[in-house]
């Protein structure tokens, strides 16, 4: 019978069996047909590929990332993706949502119809963060409805808010479970929730919340799996220990591997989901359950049931793989397609996708002058304990410290403290709002950073030790209409233009990993210690990760979810 | 905090780990809650009970039955399911949809909206069978577009034809199959395919069947998963190697048990799913893994991701086993709710669902009389070689067999030959087609037995060794509107009154296996001989189950799939 294509002679992943199998595959239509002992005597095939005894593996399926994360449109994202093996993925934009809310989604859900890996949405469903800032856009129960008519969606992305689930029965997170609940109760409802345990980690799942892509812990991860948790293992959770307890243990239906947030400069040396295949392979997994992991269960925990699996009818996506341990690949299918070829030229589409002209304009703010960053106080002459953000390194949480600083004319003395300043600038043109506090740390010891890709308002971001460096990184951004920008001694170390909506640049992952990477070091060279400097400074404004964050709304207190003083007393 | 039912000291099955857990358990507006060592001191219970160490089991879940097979009610069914334990149920009602077409099924899909037990529906794929009888109705493209609109239809039900799909491009199946791959890409399609293997297996899970409910071998079985079915176990199944090779095999989230059909004796006697899994059991299955294999993944199976598991945010239909491998059933919950509890009556529903008045009058046939029996040839007296139905002891599947008949007078000599008569009358007032054929082997010996119970078309299947008998026998069919009646020398040994449509009756399920009992009983008087003479005389007329069978169009080669003579040849 007639077939697209033969693949004679190799090793194909059956996920049923969990095991490899020696054979042929034929594929018709985009999807697979047939895999056994039968061959040429049976097929006729327009296409025939020579396997080589190479291994057969699925498409890899990654269902918790962030595109945003890595800076880049979702067409340069499906080409990094591609030669990588990762055919499928789930992405939940609130990054783009906070900036431009529905229509940002909607605009991100376009760039990437034309992608060559398929590309499913998570909903936002945490847009704003909280109501402790100013963001772009939020995304409220209309909007999701709207959003869920798109087939394209296929989840309610994570929920952040996993405390207010418990505490606050009329909070917009609980109005929005309650509603999916009753209007899409077959929804998959994807969670975030660290630490959670014993009825705590119940009533969040009777709330509907059963996955969960935080930082594991041995006690945790088996208590959410009991409890019918699905666990989307990210990198930082692949510790020997959580290894060695999915390697033992027979839960291999309840986990999957995901990237979360890979920087452009990770994403190009190190790969993607592969990578996290290959280290979990090295970690003692065998290849088999490392596959089932990233192919398997990310598909069927997302209803994806058409794809993830070599067998009859589903989507004909693989990889050829030489060598398994490494998951060196040399050739990538799409739809039974070959997409990638490691032995020939692999170049991004020559046609762009263009977002609308204000996508490129959303920097609302005028220049900025050193007077923005003097910090006046309604306080007389004299010493203050204030509020200090305390950075940690290895964490993205901030310690609330109580350090002096003086006050002098009404002006905080923050360029003569042990201090440096941070400041955030509502950039969207809604009400001017700005609001400044003090850092410390293992942050930078000299100089200026400032940023638009601060998560998740994406408000102006700017932290530095002198009101000049911060001035010129303040408007180098706010020139670029966003990105990144770092300053010292009046020079510019690293200036990452991030133009669209202030957090995406059209630039190649290529140029974008150097770039990032020039960032990290320009970060490094000012003292900064952190394994993740760009990831950590992000997150200073991000009012859901304890301790003390700063919005444009003033000092956070995340954990009493409320806007403190800079100021505590005279000292 | 508030909680409507906390259930102290049980040991409850968990799914996810496949394991006994000891602890409390508590219930939230009908579902699960919390599951743990929590009790009194953190909930406040509006009702308390006592576990007593007892095991705590999800209520089983069967996903392909047909409800018509017990020839009773929705209401009845549901009544006998629920003191089984069985409290959710997916039914293929293609017996109706033959009698009614679109509307049989709706009225079915009325009459069990208020049943205690959850019954989601399978539309039937394949009705009428085959174009080679007449049925009382259909179920068109348009019909099945329509019944996927209620979200109670969950999949398309057994296809059945399977060789069609392979052999015939532009068969109705894959007109259908097609049709609910462009337009309902996620539905689950039930499959129906008896010895297929390698490329032929392949080509129709290719077209969208993923699931096989017919007797297995191991080399089927095996091959079947690993290329991606379902298995559904039906007790024909359970066989000691295949027992064997799904308990030694890690194959565990790739089948489910299915009782597809039961007799009203079997289930009075025996029970009905809880039954497969006591079996399982005794013959070796780990309790954890049957209970699996009854509950979760049939709910998976068919996507019911709220239920069949004990655990947060599930619906708490439950169960408490005093003995586990005997599954000595105490109480049972729906909802949160007892409906069933070992030392308290137990009663059906007061209020009965009616159905429309002229789903009580359904066979449109005057009364017969002897010369209805008489079956007129186009042939000159003599001896012919004719087609005989030889039925076997022990399958559905008939022979044919060639034995010699005298023609007088234009008709066939069938009183004096070593055959019995079979004989089918059109009954829905279409078109008055009768058609008549020879049977032997193990059927009876002597009298009459007449039904509409007859598969899949409904039409009046007489047999009979004298006309008399066979008058009598139909008669009494007729005037019941429907049913099953056997008959000996004039006097009636049986006879079931099937009113509705002609195949179920609105009398409890006790009554019903009585009367079924008798029935069984009365044909073995006549010297049936079959494990299930009820099952094998009403598939007499079942077109797509080898060999020769009869419709109301004439003897069908079912291989053929065609009408062929009765007479073959002058001897």
């Amino acid at each position: 019978m007639y077939v697209d294509l033969l693949i004679e002679n190799v090793q194909m992943y059956n996920s049923y069996m969990k095991k490899f199998n020696k054979g042929n595959v034929a594929v018709l239509d985009g999807r697979f047909l047939y895999m056994g002992d039968r061959g040429q005597e049976t097929f006729e095939a327009k296409s025939i590929v020579a396997g080589e005894g190479r291994y057969l593996l699925p498409g890899l399926i990654d269902i918790h990332l962030h595109i945003e994360s890595t800076m880049v449109t979702p067409e340069t994202f499906s080409y990094g993706l591609i030669r990588n093996g990762v055919t499928t993925i789930v992405p939940e934009p609130h990054e783009i949502a906070n900036v431009f809310g529905l229509a940002g989604v909607k605009q991100l859900m376009l760039a990437s119809e034309h992608c060559v890996a398929d590309m499913f949405y998570a909903v936002p469903s945490s847009v704003p963060a909280t109501s402790l800032e100013t963001s772009g856009g939020s995304i409220e129960i209309a909007d999701l409805d709207e959003l869920l008519q798109t087939e394209k969606i296929i989840c309610l992305g994570e929920i952040m808010n996993y405390v207010d689930i418990i505490s606050n029965p009329d909070c917009k997170t609980n109005h929005i479970l309650d509603h999916i609940r009753t209007n899409y109760p077959n929804l998959v409802i994807e969670g975030h929730c660290p630490k959670l345990l014993d009825l705590d980690l119940h009533r969040v799942i009777y709330a509907g919340v059963d996955s969960d892509h935080t930082h594991q812990t041995i006690e945790g991860m088996e208590a959410r799996i009991a409890a019918g948790m699905f666990i989307e293992i990210q990198e930082k959770s692949m510790t020997p220990a959580i290894m060695d307890y999915l390697i033992q243990h027979e839960v291999s239906e309840h986990f999957c591997f995901v990237t979360d947030d890979v920087m452009a400069d990770s994403f190009q040396q190190r790969g993607h989901l592969n990578h996290l295949v290959r280290k979990a392979i090295a970690m003692g997994m065998d290849p088999e359950k490392a596959i089932y992991a990233s192919t398997f269960t990310p598909a069927r925990r997302m209803r994806l049931h058409d794809r993830g699996v070599i067998a009859p009818g589903k989507i004909a996506d693989f990889m050829f793989v030489s060598h398994l341990e490494q998951m060196t690949i040399d050739q990538v299918y799409k739809k039974g397609q070959k997409v990638y070829d490691v032995h020939e030229p692999y170049v991004p589409n020559a046609t762009k996708y263009t977002f609308p002209a204000h996508y490129y304009q959303s920097v609302k703010l005028p220049l900025l002058t050193e007077q923005d960053f003097s910090v006046a106080v309604p306080e007389a002459d004299g010493r203050y304990s204030c509020r200090v953000m305390m950075v940690q390194d290895g964490s993205t949480f901030t310690e609330e410290y109580q350090g002096e600083v003086a006050v002098s004319g009404g002006q905080l003395g923050w360029q003569a403290s042990d201090y440096g300043l941070i400041a955030s600038f509502e950039r969207y043109g809604k009400n001017g709002n700005r609001a400044y506090g003090l850092i410390g740390g293992d942050t930078i010891k000299r100089g200026a950073v400032a940023t638009t890709y601060s998560h998740d308002n994406h408000n102006l971001l700017v932290i530095g030790h002198n009101a000049a460096d911060m001035v010129l990184a303040a408007n180098e951004v706010i020139r670029n209409q966003g990105g990144f920008c770092v300053v010292e001694d009046g020079q510019v170390l690293a200036n990452l233009h991030l133009p669209v909506g202030g957090i995406l640049t059209e630039e190649p992952l290529e140029q974008t990993a150097i770039e990032v990477n020039r960032l990290h070091k320009a970060m490094e060279s000012l003292g900064y210690r952190h394994y993740n400097p760009i990831m950590s400074i992000s997150t200073h404004s991000l009012p859901v990760s304890p301790a003390l964050k700063i919005t444009d709304l003033g000092l956070i207190d995340v954990n009493a979810g409320k806007v403190v003083p800079l100021l505590i007393q005279a000292v």
